[in-house]
């Protein structure tokens, strides 16, 4: 029978570095024989404190005073003085602080790409230590990827206990033979191998990966630069936030920390940061994803007014006093990009930090209307196009599936143009029937677009261009103010609309702007560079959004 | 025309302390001439920065430079020498760390209760400094508590620029005498009174609430204390998280911050925490207060097993998951009590603090099965009356109504009878068909939670009480542990059931438990005593769940 299934240790295998290795540093930097520590660790065998602590009979806070006296022990009998500083939970805190061995998770994804059945199986302990949260994070980062996670602290059964490989094979529905399992620890392997099971001691990741390729006939040395994480819609957290009578405002939510609003563009979803979201919520941020007015499960009044920028932004500021967020990041692409600079300018207390992708900000020139300026400049043909109620509905909402796919397509797989749609009659009047798929989305992501845009349809997000004027006054309210919280602008290199050179005299109204540049990136940033993305995204959050606001008891 | 509504300044009237005073108190501490700041404050007039500031023409940041200027100018005309540290930010940040005058505000709500319409007028300014989140949290706090807010910065009039008080009578649809204005800068009353407003200038508190007690007719002075802002389930955020096939979980959400769920108990819902969620958001938290398996807005599927404490705290754990939230702090009462424990012994790593209301922590004892305690203790004979499938859930469907106004009532006002329920043939064989409304509750919120039990009944809610013997076979296997995480325990002196004795032994177990006690509060806690409770869970929180969990970079 071939292997169709993978079982991975965590400590010295998925997370470094091992305890093993952990306790020849610390035995290092205390001057203890090399070994102590693990001969203290092993005292009492399958009835001393680690194995019961292992095994969940006792928590870690409950095991640390016993392996101290174990220590002692140890020290006394082969004459040893324990330093004065001694400290197990120092020890094992740090012991405890691991990192994912990424190009093992990097398999261990591959590998389930392929059809195997993955599972993460540790010796793992209760812990209620001060500092928790670290074991709490790694597991929660790692759960996703594999299809079970066994804990022995949990089903009161530690390796090498022959027990928990037939628990193992239980959950796995498989048998031995069909099994290869990576352990850093030749005891643990041992009672495997005896069953059946293909087994890989670990010592370095490079050689136990080449076994691995060996054994399971898939490529795991040089895996491609994978793609983030993305979401899925039927697995993520969906809140509703009543606005006002008719109106309420749907999001999808993702992780701890201070909040981080998505605000999408034309004609999309808050789908469409489906590569954000997981990587911003492991950043340690609360990604709160819209769906904006008039998309997916928000509500689509169909009133032209109901979205003015000056609406839509009064409405972000009731989303977050129902929420009860006094200030959060701001994070917009396309239309989103307007509307998070206006709040920068209207709103600023309750802008913790603002970012937009492609679309620069542009004051309101009192001394020139917005819509002449639109009308001198061919490329914004496609918004002449959508003034007229009804007209560009009936084209946009004719075939879905040929809309988006002829809309989200990579820079280098565009056919639409963007000018001369009048005059041609349409955006889609020379393109393809039935476009090819682009490499930037797949056939579910494009029906997923589909199925959302079957609610409402395209008259409330055609709107947004609907309310030129009505824009410009309200931004020449605004029109000597500077922008001087934290702010970053992301250009996209081949957008043909929002092109990086539009966004040149932005610094002249936020003179502390702070940029990033996608290379080869066309208008559909979050989809086709989401990792290039995700590092200039973070990395300005980590600097410029990490504080929490300063809260005053009143 | 007699006065009908309420117009309250903010700095000075319903925030302390007042611009004015916080002057004052710059130029005794800079020793400058009394009257200094305000002179460079009004320099310009109309058309000097500050004016400019509140017309919200610039921000903040953009008039610190220009008052410095003109602070500079006040002193050379005046042969004032300015201080080395003189520091226009540092003087404003200072005078814009208000705290909400809490009387007043209480005034403004008996007001509004009395059919008043209130509205805060305030000079107010687009605060983009680095501290703007204390004006954000400010004004967050009080928005809610006023039909109407009207901040100069947002319409572009100040006062007293007389149009502006034209705008505030169109927006409270009001002729200028059934107005009465509450401001402490004389200026300001002036076009007001001009125009036939009742304007009273506030000096101090005490002065102008009798004043206004005058003006009204409403006693406002000695308002009884009030109970806590309850959340309107139409104004709240809903969330729903997919945790399986076939079951999803609801909660309400508010509040930003370190995450705290709130587990209800039998038969309640996220409903019950309604005084609680609005007091804990205020505070620095991010409620999220659930509709536990089996009630309200998330599943109740009909199998008994689905709701034993190891399935119901596995979801719980995948909940987070779901949410990407690594740790949470978590509060229960009743039987979300009965779970919060089981989190803290199983799941240590994910409960950033553990608090648990009437519901004591009682490990399970191996030589005696619970179900043997259960019988042995009259005051448990509703439990063995609930084990039926089908009995109960005759009884407590058949008038929803009746039943929660028998079940939700104060200590003093109870009358049903926990003992004997077999005897008797059921729990409500000898009380009143249509009881009376206790005080504790409203008729709406009885018809909420009747409204909340018409889709799912009592079956799910009664299957919690029919897993006694796997709960307590799951119980064991975690006996030999200790709960060492911070923990909290509060006793309700007159709850009969869930009495303050049964938690005597619990410092056994948790050793660091830290311990609240409600006088005269019997076993819904959270309706009954909620002041006292709130101030219980906050000084809680503050000190054992304020800070953030640790999170490494991984």
């Amino acid at each position: 029978m071939a292997v169709r299934a993978a079982l991975f240790d965590l400590y010295g295998v998925l997370a470094l570095p091992s305890l093993a290795s952990a306790f020849s540093r610390a035995e290092e930097e205390l001057a203890l024989p090399r070994g102590f520590l693990n001969e203290a660790f092993q005292k009492g065998g399958p009835d001393g404190p680690s194995a019961r602590l292992m095994r969940g009979e006792i928590t870690y806070s409950q095991w640390v005073p016993l392996m101290e006296e174990d220590c002692r022990k140890c020290s006394q009998d082969s004459g040893i003085r324990l330093p004065e500083n001694f400290s197990v939970s120092q020890i094992f805190g740090k012991a405890a602080a691991t990192k994912i061995n990424h190009p093992m998770l990097q398999a261990a994804l591959a590998l389930r790409k392929q059809g195997y059945t993955t599972c993460l199986l540790t010796n793992n302990w209760l812990d209620d230590s001060a500092q928790r949260g670290i074991l709490a994070q790694l597991v929660c980062q790692l759960r996703p990827h594999f299809d079970f996670l066994i804990e022995s602290c949990r089903i009161r059964m530690a390796k090498p206990d022959p027990r928990i490989y037939k628990f193992v094979l239980d959950t796995l529905n498989a048998s031995p033979n069909e099994v290869v399992f990576l352990d850093d620890i030749g005891a643990n392997l041992e009672p495997a191998r005896d069953l059946g099971m293909v087994t890989i001691l670990v010592r370095d990741t490079d050689t136990a990966l080449r076994e691995l390729e060996k054994v399971t006939g898939v490529q795991l040395l040089q895996v491609a630069t994978a793609l983030p994480i993305a979401c899925n819609p039927r697995d993520v957290s969906h809140g509703y936030v009543p606005i006002k009578p008719g109106v309420r405002m749907h999001f999808v939510e993702l992780g701890s920390g201070p909040a981080v609003c998505l605000c999408h563009g034309f004609p999309e979803s808050w789908f469409s940061w489906r590569y954000q979201i997981p990587a911003l919520a492991q950043a340690g941020f609360r990604v709160l994803a819209l769906d904006m007015k008039g998309y997916g499960e928000s509500s689509a009044p169909p009133e032209i007014e109901e979205y003015s920028l000056e609406v839509l932004c009064k409405e972000m500021v009731t989303f977050l006093d129902k929420l009860g967020i006094t200030q959060a990041v701001f994070i917009g692409h396309d239309w989103g990009g307007m509307l998070v600079w206006n709040m920068a300018l209207f709103y600023p207390e309750r802008v913790r930090a603002v970012a937009s992708l492609n679309t620069p900000f542009i004051p309101a020139d009192p001394s020139v209307p917005t819509m002449e300026k639109i009308k001198a400049n061919p490329i914004f043909d496609y918004q002449l196009y959508f003034q007229e109620p009804g007209v560009a509905e009936a084209e946009l909402e004719q075939n879905l599936s040929r809309t988006f796919k002829s809309f989200f397509r990579a820079s280098d797989e565009a056919f639409l143009s963007v000018s001369r749609v009048r005059e041609m009659g349409g955006l889609f009047v020379r393109t393809p029937e039935e476009p090819s798929l682009s490499h930037i989305v797949t056939e579910e992501d494009i029906q997923f677009y589909v199925q959302q845009f079957k609610k409402s349809g395209f008259r409330g997000p055609l709107n947004w261009y609907r309310n030129v004027d009505v824009n410009w006054k309200w931004g020449c309210t605004g029109s000597g103010r500077k922008i001087l919280i934290p702010a970053l602008m992301v250009t996209a290199e081949k957008d043909v609309v929002l092109t990086p050179e539009m966004s040149k005299h932005m610094e002249d109204w936020i003179p502390y702007l702070k940029r990033g540049h996608i290379m080869d990136c066309g208008h559909w940033t979050q989809m086709e560079k989401p990792t290039e993305l995700n590092r200039i995204l973070i990395e300005w959050l980590e600097t410029d959004a990490r504080d929490p606001p300063v809260v005053s008891k009143l």
